[in-house]
């Protein structure tokens, strides 16, 4: 017999009522807040402390950090961001003991020194939604400490722009028993609106400062250069133009920020506006601002928010999801899956390129993680509904073959041939190779795998893998746009005049792209301060953006 | 210049003023509700009508298909299931023009009835999770008519077992100033939870009647036969026990109820129990009753419920995903996430299988669809974490070649060779090849794609997908476990016993399994009765399933 059936809802009911003995009850005084962790969470638990890539439930975990590890200890993270020297603390400190993730970002390196110590053990990194989904699996939390903007009597949170991953911690937590803990930036009378009800939470405190935000997407247009804006033209007129491309997501980075820039100058002097770039699964770039005055865009769904662009959203309702009270509903685990099956486009950048076009940020000495990129990066296998671009992509990926029709995901990675120090794009091996061991993974950690890419972007044009034939075709394509690059130096000139013959590679001049036409000038804004004005004074930008 | 930025809010604000001019606030009486639809909802909108495959908003379908087609036409239809005879009517009648959708079920030959006749038109078929997210990008409801269990005072919502697609649809309508109409069984003081937040409906009227659900789930073991007895015994000890299978999810049918049935006796003589089949994304199938009493499963995350399942779910909160009060939490959202990113297998069953191993349950004269199998039979992708049985399968598919490794997910397709009335499972070309064109598809509609299928089961053997070394191998692998039928008389009888040799058919003696063995005995319940004694009383199954 399997007795009890109750164990966990028991275990709940222990930790509530031990807090309760010491008269903690649903709203906690912040100066009590290490005592109640101490006293809720147990040796061994599976906590979310919520750090996602913007919102960090900071005030908590630097009072997770502080606790007793005598009495909180081997702790199992599940996480999707590493972001704080805190996270990082938590082991180093002996609290917690293994780590499940997604991204970590500045804490890479200390990552991989605690592994190289053996005082953590990563079971996995994931993409943002595979994560999410294991947290209803193999990978629920028994407590989450989350963070929000406000707390009303009841209790209902309010999490304003950010409600990012939240929604999706506090379900699989509350409804399995779990003990949900809320840091919140202040207590109100009413709540503009209600973000996670009131009985989906265990314990409330105001912290003594409000929740950190990291403004993650904001790109200055100042620092856009003429070669990322020859990229974007070849991104626009020979990518989303040639294959209608509505519906996408675009990653961080001063490349796709060019594209962003360029869709109110340079793709609506090719007339199309209302053809491309419609409809978006993004945060609300500042950069995408001009597009969006200028009428190219008809929906915004949004992961998180961005520092700055609270009262532009707000302006924007039609635009941007929000709430009754203005602000915007961000939701991360929505928008992973809107990223998913219902765009059709990814593009990003990469640290490096292999000759089947693997892709990985992943380098020596760092232990990061891709956070969205693997997830919006993959052909989405289960996707039916049929649009043009997605039809035309997975025309070409079949080639005539008489199997079965699919369609098929554009994923397209942009990057110039050197990046800063003069470090190759393109290797011949990626250095992931080694990092799988010392990770403790049997394979690479690969960002977006060579069999999900679709074509790769450079100042010397577009290779087209789809049109590839075989692995050695697609290793000639990548050669033939990697410049100077050993990789580039060590192609077969015919094969890649064959090759750019049949429009497997395209340069500016075959798609008519004058490259003396491209730049800062096409610009729809060149400085932050552009921005602003294109917002009609609404965009806020922080002040390490403000030159002015 | 764009303007106004806000005209959905705007229209929204127009439809509730309308509405409050003729004195409808939040709460509607029931014989308004007409008055209402006619009042709020525009011609052309965008309505979600929320039918799931499980709980109906039938009072309101009953309410929308009596609407005047002169004042509310030409709409939009986004909803996962076309399922009662008004979400047909609806097309009939002219009120509605357009359909998004996931799977029609019962409608499916009147659907095509209606194409025919030109009085529909089809956008798209989607797996549940697609049309989930294009809510967030392109297909936004301007109006969800949904089904909860009560409403409290303030307007909050509790949904009870059938949370389901609720979330989804609700967050998408309400933060897009959209309007959310509820239809709930009863009006109650307090709610045992909160499940939508009172500020995200906009009114609310108790239905005369509950809401319909439909025991989708409920398979009576009398019925399953000793063929799949030895099916099942082939999953377990060919599939489950050589991956390591622990994360999965079951299709529906006899097929996979005969795997969940030989859990506690057949795969626990192999001593698999807490080796195989602990962490579920599965609705409370009353077949997996015995497996739950004999400690085999650890958690289950569910879509929906299962009628009659409620006071087992409420006493067995370990394993299920239950609220305060006891009761199930389900959401087909991230139920979704979970079988597509934290699922090591899929099994499912077919009408139709190719001899490329496309599959699907299309056939002449219904459109139907396939709901969750396209996502949840694909590879993942995006998944970036290693499982044994991940790891297993992407290595049989490397075949040693010098790729980036990655892994694989395991989608396991489990037919009889004959269906009903003798109608082979296996073809030469499915009838999915003709009914693009009267749907409106450039692609045939394919449940699963040949190149996501990883093993075929059939009471001949199993044939090993991911073994096969070309299209030629694989023809004759699927050839080889196609019995008697046309494809597997058609067999290379040398290639056949060569693929055997090798491990990519594996037969019943192959794998140990006498036939003899494969009796209802091994079945750990034989009947709806022993399932109820299985429970210890608490599985309470509908009148229909009752002969005692």
């Amino acid at each position: 017999m399997h007795l009890p059936w109750d164990g966990l809802r028991r275990r709940q009911q222990g930790r509530l009522e031990r807090a309760a003995t010491l008269g903690l009850g649903r709203m906690v005084p912040a100066e009590r807040v290490g005592q109640l962790l101490e006293t809720v969470i147990e040796p061994g638990d599976r906590v979310c402390l919520e750090g996602n890539n913007q919102k960090q439930a900071d005030f908590l975990a630097r009072a997770l950090a502080k606790v007793d590890p005598q009495r909180v200890h081997d702790l199992h993270l599940v996480q999707s961001v590493v972001a704080l020297p805190e996270h990082v603390a938590l082991f180093e400190q002996g609290i917690a003991r293994e780590l499940d993730f997604s991204f970590s970002g500045p804490q890479g390196t200390r990552l991989a020194a605690l592994v190289g110590a053996g005082r953590i053990r990563i079971n996995a990194i994931h993409t943002y939604l595979e994560l999410f989904a294991r947290y209803f699996v193999d990978l629920t939390p028994n407590v989450a400490l989350i963070a929000a903007e406000a707390v009303d009597d009841e209790g209902n949170l309010y999490t304003g722009p950010n409600t990012e991953d939240t929604p999706a911690i506090v379900e699989a937590t509350a409804f399995k028993n779990g003990i949900v803990i809320a840091q919140v930036n202040e207590r109100r009378k009413t709540l503009p609106r209600v973000d996670i009800p009131a009985g989906w939470v265990n314990h409330v405190v105001v912290a003594p400062k409000p929740n950190y935000i990291e403004p993650l997407f904001t790109r200055d247009p100042a620092q856009i250069s003429e070669i990322q804006v020859l990229m974007a033209m070849l991104v626009i007129k020979g990518i989303y133009a040639e294959y209608g491309v509505q519906s996408l997501n675009h990653g961080i980075g001063f490349d796709t920020a060019a594209i962003e820039l360029l869709l109110p100058t340079y793709a609506a002097s090719l007339g199309l506006k209302g053809k491309i770039c419609t409809h978006w699964a993004l945060n609300p770039h500042p950069a995408l601002i001009p597009a969006i005055e200028a009428g190219f865009v008809q929906s915004v769904h949004s992961f998180g928010s961005e520092l700055g662009m609270e009262r532009y959203v707000a302006a924007r309702p039609d635009v941007f999801f929000t709430g009754a009270d203005g602000s915007l509903r961000s939701n991360r685990a929505f928008c992973q899956a809107a990223g998913h099956y219902a765009c059709d486009l990814f593009i990003g950048s990469t640290l490096q390129i292999d000759l089947a076009g693997n892709s990985s940020t992943a380098t020596k000495g760092r232990i990061t993680g891709f956070g969205g990129a693997p997830n919006m990066g993959a052909d989405a296998r289960g996707r039916r509904h049929e649009s043009a671009a997605w039809l035309k992509a997975g025309e070409e990926a079949r080639q005539g073959a008489a199997t079965m029709p699919r369609g098929r995901k554009l994923v397209v990675q942009m990057v110039e041939t050197f990046r800063e120090h003069m470090a190759p794009a393109f290797v011949e091996r990626l250095d992931a190779w080694e990092l799988a061991a010392p990770m403790g993974l049997a394979n690479p950690p690969v960002m977006i795998y060579g069999d999900d890419v679709t074509h790769i972007v450079t100042e010397e044009g577009i290779a087209n893998l789809l049109l590839c034939r075989d692995l050695a075709e697609r290793e000639q394509a990548i050669r033939g746009v990697a410049g100077y690059t050993a990789v580039g130096l060590g192609r077969d000139r015919a094969k890649v005049e064959e090759l750019r013959a049949r429009g497997v590679i395209r340069r500016a001049e075959d798609l008519g792209i004058a490259r003396r036409m491209a730049t800062r000038d096409l610009l729809a804004a060149r400085s932050v301060k552009d921005l602003v004005h294109a917002s009609g004074g609404l965009y806020n930008p922080p002040s390490r953006f403000r030159n002015w």
